[in-house]
């Protein structure tokens, strides 16, 4: 029987974009089905009772949620090509750090960034700068955060990456200017048609944050 | 060359119940240093430069921090007995997601039962309540999540119902008369020497969050 795996996604999510990323590297054929997250699908409701959440990965009819477990799961899964954890236990370890410090900071800031005023901003867009800052220690002088090819913490955070513009707008801030290592690194990713194909266009996604805050 | 295995760590803290409840379940011998966590150690700060916090695990002189990711770097070095995660991809992820589930959930509930009052304690009673109906869905009619014997999900949460009396103490309720199949739970993994031996005394544990709030 032949694999079959769908996406529940919503296009902005920077969650699900981790996702899309990770099944084009692998080249895994899949049905992308977009939510209405005003109006949750059935299967949505059913795939992820607990939080309700995108995006799920629907594999052979068994739903796995949380992006960096799903990841996680694509990657041991679809282990033959482009492997996303390193093999090595104490690298997986640090791997797996990085990529939930992203999860639990860096998207977490650049909402703040988007959703605030005065204060409370400007928290936020030091808070990222920092973040920004040790993510630049952790990568070095290597290409990507797994070495020579894309690994975890490259999937986990790139979505961010794709975000930059917005926030820089929203926090009428540079970020390119103080973290030139960071955009190379993020120019470099870009330049993988997995990464480029899975990323919304910066303008439509600035658009999106300026309608839903009107209407919030 | 032998191991060298060092654990960080605060007595009360359930994030290191979990790992102090891993190495003893795999044998492993270790040394266990107790934290100040108002003065905190030269190698705390160095080990976990990020987070500052307790537990890290030091195997080798290399540092492991966030109690899951060491969780799963134990289950991954000493892969030769008492396996905590699953060999199936699937129920990997499974078992990943409750895991965080009670990471995120159960912890956060359980600290502001002790630390508010009035609706913010009501409400925070009745989180924790409700993260004990879906956990106990999800046990089943099974002994362990883990199947047949105490696996990831385990020993992510018996520090939790370590902590309960204290909980049930500051929150004036009785979770105990609602949730039996949990409470069944707790007493089976309590027989194990490693889970036992690796949780504090209740009475110790109340006795210390009552002085921490005196002080605050």
């Amino acid at each position: 029987m032949a694999d079959e795996v769908v996406l529940l996604d919503f296009w902005p999510s920077l969650f699900g974009m981790r996702l899309r990323i990770a099944l084009a590297e692998k080249g895994i054929k899949h049905e992308y089905k977009e939510e209405d997250l005003k109006n949750k699908s059935p299967l949505l409701l059913k795939s992820n009772p607990v939080h309700k959440k995108i995006p799920v990965l629907i594999h052979n009819g068994k739903p796995v949620s949380e992006s960096l477990i799903a990841l996680q799961y694509i990657d041991e899964t679809w282990n033959d090509n482009a492997p996303l954890l390193p093999s090595d236990p104490y690298l997986r370890s640090q791997a797996r750090f990085w990529a939930e410090f992203v999860d639990k900071k860096v998207a977490d800031f650049g909402r703040k960034v988007c959703m605030t005023k005065g204060e409370e901003q400007e928290a936020a867009k030091n808070g990222l700068l920092d973040c920004i800052e040790l993510l630049e220690g952790e990568l070095g002088e290597k290409p990507y955060f797994g070495g020579e090819t894309l690994g975890f913490v490259d999937v986990t955070l790139v979505p961010s990456y794709g975000w930059l513009s917005v926030y820089e707008k929203f926090g009428n801030f540079s970020i390119e200017a103080e973290h030139p290592v960071f955009i190379a690194w993020g120019k470099r990713c870009m330049q993988k048609k997995s990464v480029s194909k899975s990323l919304p266009d910066q303008q439509k996604l600035y658009d999106f944050v300026v309608q839903f805050m009107e209407k919030a």
